[in-house]
């Protein structure tokens, strides 16, 4: 061979032998297996923190258009619950939902206790001015046309004027003006000589529940109630009616349910399904004693324009152009004569439907972050709460596409529901978390809740679980004002225009525990649950009692009132949607749970001590020390401090770690519930109202409920010590949820 | 160059390339980084199952001799609950735990209400045949000279003869003798004629409370109650009495607590804390409200053989021999005479502890499997429960040492209790499981109990949660019968001598839901937990009702009676230490529970046949169906059958999955829990005591509750429906736990 050919040899062996270790090499590195590397991208999947990117896919796909076209849809025809409209609704969001990519959705069906007036309004109900009650014939002043609001009478399905569970009767008296119809009203009445025995009295609407007022009015003796919505209360100062602009006209008045309780009135405590055991209506101590009937406040002024009696105290005016005087009876033309009620409205047991759906989450899909709101309405409600089906719907669409196209899919699960027969007292809710308890109090993350989501353009009025205050901070600092040209995030305008402390330098929105009554309730005070309950609401600066928009349960409540005077661009629902959106984006998506357990010790230190200070001496008179309580409140504070530590040194590494720290950060929330608590729903230790009538004392409700309408006796305040000694329990318990594992073994 | 020198040229070009190839073909591979590595093995130690090897390593270290020592230690002094002895015990368990390795170990302290005769034998407590009763010195056959058993008299720690709780008194009456003291057994003596009212009645123990017996008899009239332990009832037939033997000589009788309830009586619901809510005395309904006292038989015998009227009925009697009458009085030499009762016993509120220490879980620590037993006694109490305490004890020693020297950790974290104030009526058990209701629902995955760990050397006496019997089985298996010459397994010996069903061709051990009171019930009863009691006890075959061990609650419970009459060797108290330990070990260990929740099908199965069999008539008389008890039964079987599907295929390479499924196990237990039940503690649907003094029927206890003891008024028929669609509802909730999880969309 020659020189070169040797050469040539020597560079293919040599590219041989390198191709050959190249080989080798590759091979004899201990590489993964391809299980192992199966396992560990599935391990990888379970450490993975939420895509961030998927905000704004988020953010920038919810179109304002869809939600108005969704609320043109949605809001056409009156939807009361239990109606056949109302099924249709049901029917179509689920059909809707599905479409839209929701893995699956069912109708939840509960057979309640609903309560209805004539429909078809055949002997509407009325009240009437009479000689005396006796003979139709002889009836003056007839509210009988004015018993649906005059636009809408040829809506064959929009309900006349009732209230809801109120007993059917024909009860006839003089007329007594009672104000907002508190206790303290009536002992008002009282102390001026006024007895209201045999008499009808009339009360506005605010400050209390409807059947609350009928109660109180039957406690001081009168045989019917009417309810009115001042439109001091109601209507913008100034403003015009509608249709010319969004204040109620004298000729509409508020629909609404009178029971005592949430719930079906006839299960408490347990779900209203087919085979429920089902109370004796009249076992049921949850309906008002006496019939109630509301009228418009053209009416109102009638009646009270005519009313004898002392001129009524100044807090109690309104803003009708008369003087508003006490009663009893009429005076001039109308001497003599006495108000009829006519009521008509009777209960019947109806099939009514939560709908409820699920996007099956990737990693823990037994972990579940919900959304909620009702879809039934007194009339078309377009705000109240078509405007949140709205949204939902638009949020379905959204979500729904990503998991469909296969682009994102989050580690937990999402609960869409939309309840039935809210406006009945929480009916679908209630009979849901009854149903439901287990799976809630273990799985579910979160409950966001809207009501009455868009009913006005000003800014938010929103009440949370205290742990989730930053998480929601944080969220609607990612989302623009509705009206862009401020180029503020909805975070800066909430926190002007309604800050928690409007002295403050740096101002933060206002965000308590919510205090009214809607869906999240039972998830609230039942289980505990953390939750978020929210909505865009006019400027209520100078309102007081805080106002609802002027249509709230009426006809006006509908499309056109939406379009042209609350949200024309529809940006406002953009921006409910876009907010909610986010939130369950970050809830179901985080890796940790975006919550802060430290933020229950405001409050628990408020209620400690608005109770040392607003029933601190009569606790002392009686003996009944306040340190057990003290002393829980010190341990809950510094258990949450160390939480704290243990979650910022969390090993991002370790999903079982994660999902037992989440899991005592939703614990934490649920250990506040106290079952011995007893009302057969409210067990909050923290946030159960406390049944007072007059006090609304911000103490602790358990200790409140027995020291606030009056004197105690003896039993009562071994109820006082009782409850003492259970809320520092159950606050102690809480505090060891989020305390080492080792807090089973007792303080150390 | 030479041909050669090419070649060579050749083979260090081809060797030189080849290793260079190795190396850039093994840097090229894409190789795991050390994060990942690390990743990975922490994700691979999470899905890592038990290490089997351990098992052995238990099996053998557990040394029956150390018990032997422990047991000796520890049933030295007599050390009922609230004395020095007590505390002591409790002090030195703690520190014997803490040296065997235990991570942490507390005391957890309670305020409970005790109840003790005078201490130091001062005015003993008993029973005396008078004349009149008004003057001492007129007494004949006072048992004062035997009111503790006469072996042990010169114990000062040894207690004279009482019932907890009995009221202090002096009655003085005529005697009456009233069988077991049932109702059925007062009926029997009104039919005959005989008036209780204003008598003593002489009762036998066994076949119900204590406290029940009292009751009874005060609502037939009688003033005072006194028991005895019939020897037919007590004695091994043939045997010879202590010191001879091990049965009960005719001077001694079983002390016992009476309360009517569990529990501290004066915090129900709530943990007897320093700053509990505590009822004033009078307000509590759980005391015998009639003087109640123990005698020897030999005190019955002499009464009884006095005794005037009726012959008993053949049912009544027992085997001392006399002719065994009725009453009421005497005749023949003592006619006229009375019987007085002395009972000098009184209430106090002491501080009583529960011992409680862990070992932390590697994987899991928030997840606790948890071993009971309660460590007080009446008096030295060698078997009840001092040899359940000296297995503990052992068994710290053999966990602990396998944490300690590193060899091993337990998946879930390992909790050792032993409870204070048990015999008072489970005390220390209750206000613990009250403290942390919450945290042992969430995270205690099986509760296990021993009490009177070693009463006999024949088989196991047993009974647990369905879903846990296979993992019982298959333990047993594992261990060794005590007696080494059989070559048998625990499983079966305890197969051929307590089997299930004695004509089954396969016999399996009887293995129930546990009946007998003990540290469970709260677990059972309240929360929910899964849960196993056990003991080994002594041939029960020829008894009824069901015998406990002779020396039962007397000072005749020594260690000198243990190694010479029941355990000599000590290898009971080793198969027991072995049965727990294993147990232990699976469940603390194993990547899946061992459970199976199908197994509550034949429960539910069964329950629902006893209420169509007991109870159908009565029900359909009533228009009461339970349709939906028969398909909630059904749900929950096809929902168990579905789970068990999906446990199959389980992904064991999930941890999150993993954590799911076995989360669902447990909580298929806590799901029967019905918080809306009427008892304090007692909300399990399907094993809380229907409270029925007569009707002992194995349907619904809530069904049976209202039906067991006689004629049913509209209420309580109304009572009946509301629990059957109560029952529905939670056996309904049960199955949803085990669903898949859309379960909580309602049904598909």
């Amino acid at each position: 061979m020659s020189k070169g050919r040797y050469i040539l040899l020597a560079v293919v062996c040599g590219a041989v032998a390198f191709a050959l270790g190249v080989i080798i090499g590759w091979f004899s590195r201990s590489g993964l297996t391809a299980e192992d590397r199966a396992a560990l991208n599935k391990y990888l999947a379970s450490i993975e923190d939420a895509d961030e990117t998927i905000r704004d896919h988020i953010l920038e796909t919810i179109d304002a258009q869809r939600i108005r076209e969704n609320l043109r849809q949605l809001s056409q025809k009156p939807h009361m619950a239990g109606t056949p409209p109302d099924l249709e609704m049901a029917e179509l969001l689920r059909r809707n939902w599905l479409e839209n990519g929701l893995d699956e959705v069912r109708l939840v069906p509960y057979d309640v206790l609903l309560s209805y007036p004539p429909l078809g309004r055949e002997g509407p109900n009325n009240t009437a001015v009479t000689v005396d009650g006796a003979d139709p014939a002889r009836e003056y002043e007839d509210t009988r046309t004015l018993h649906i609001e005059p636009e809408y009478q040829d809506d064959p399905d929009a309900v006349q004027f009732f209230n809801a569970y109120s007993p059917a009767g024909h009860p006839v008296g003089e007329l007594v003006f009672a104000n907002y119809g508190r206790l303290e009203d009536f002992d008002y009445l009282r102390a001026v000589g006024i007895n209201c025995t045999g008499k009808i009295v009339l009360m506005k609407y605010r400050s209390g529940g409807r059947g609350q007022k009928a109660k109180n009015a039957a406690s001081a003796g009168a045989i019917g109630a009417i309810l009115y919505p001042e439109p001091a209360d109601t209507n913008e100062p100034g403003g015009k009616v509608y249709p010319d602009g969004w204040n109620l006209p004298g000729t509409g008045t508020e629909r609404g349910g009178a029971l005592l309780e949430t719930g079906d009135p006839l299960t408490p405590g347990y779900p209203a399904t087919d085979y429920a055991y089902r109370l004796p209506k009249d076992k049921s101590n949850v309906f008002p004693p006496i019939p109630l009937q509301p009228i418009a406040y053209n009416d109102a002024q009638k009646y009270l324009s005519h009313l004898d009696g002392d001129i009524a105290p100044a807090g109690w005016n309104g803003s009708l152009p008369i003087t508003y005087r006490l009663g009893p009876g009429f005076t001039g033309d109308w001497a003599g004569r006495k108000v009829a009620l006519h009521v008509y409205t009777n209960t019947t047991i109806r099939r009514v439907y939560n709908v409820v759906g699920m996007i099956k989450g990737e990693v823990e899909p037994d972990r579940y972050v919900m959304l909620g709101n009702h879809y039934d309405s007194w009339v078309q409600g377009a705000i109240d709460d078509t405007s949140s089906t709205a949204i939902s719907l638009e949020l379905t669409r959204v979500f729904g596409g990503l998991v469909k196209d296969g682009t994102w899919r989050p580690r937990r699960s999402i609960v869409f529901v939309a309840w039935g027969a809210e406006e009945y007292g929480l009916l679908g809710s209630h009979e849901y978390v009854e149903q439901f308890t287990g799976l809630i109090k273990d799985r579910v993350v979160a409950y966001l809740n809207m009501d009455i989501g868009v009913g006005g353009n000003y800014t938010i009025f929103a009440g949370c679980s205290p742990s989730m205050i930053d998480v929601i901070y944080d969220t609607t600092k990612q989302v623009p004002d509705p009206d862009a040209s401020l180029g503020k995030s909805v975070y800066e305008t909430w926190s002007e225009r309604d800050p928690a402390d409007a002295d403050a330098d740096v101002k933060v929105p206002k965000l308590d525990w919510p205090r009214v009554g809607t869906d999240y309730i039972p998830f609230g005070l039942r289980v505990g649950t953390p939750l978020f309950t929210f909505a865009y609401v006019h400027d209520q600066t100078n309102y007081s009692p805080r106002a609802i928009y002027p249509s709230y349960h009426t006809a006006y409540d509908n499309m056109d009132l939406m379009e042209r005077f609350v949200d024309p661009d529809f940006t406002v629902h953009r921006a409910m949607a876009r907010i909610s959106g986010e939130l369950i984006r970050r809830l179901a998506d985080s890796l940790v749970l975006p919550y802060d357990c430290r933020k229950y010790g405001p409050s628990l230190g408020a209620f400690l001590q608005a109770t040392e200070q607003d029933f601190g001496s009569m606790l002392y008179d009686q003996g009944i020390g306040i340190d057990a309580l003290r002393s829980a409140v010190y341990n809950y504070t510094a258990a949450a401090e160390g939480f704290h530590d243990r979650l910022q040194a969390i090993d991002r590494k370790d999903p079982l770690q994660i999902r037992s720290l989440n899991d005592q950060m939703v614990q934490v929330n649920t250990a506040f519930i106290d079952i011995h608590q007893p009302h057969y729903s409210n067990k909050h230790v923290l946030y159960s109202p406390s049944g007072c009538a007059t006090n609304s004392s911000a103490a602790f409700p358990g200790i409140v409920r027995t020291m606030c309408d009056g004197p105690v006796d003896d039993e009562g305040w071994e109820e006082v010590k009782k409850e003492v000694a259970a809320i520092a329990s159950t606050i102690q318990s809480a505090a060891d949820v989020i305390s080492d594992v080792d807090s089973i073994l007792g303080p150390s």
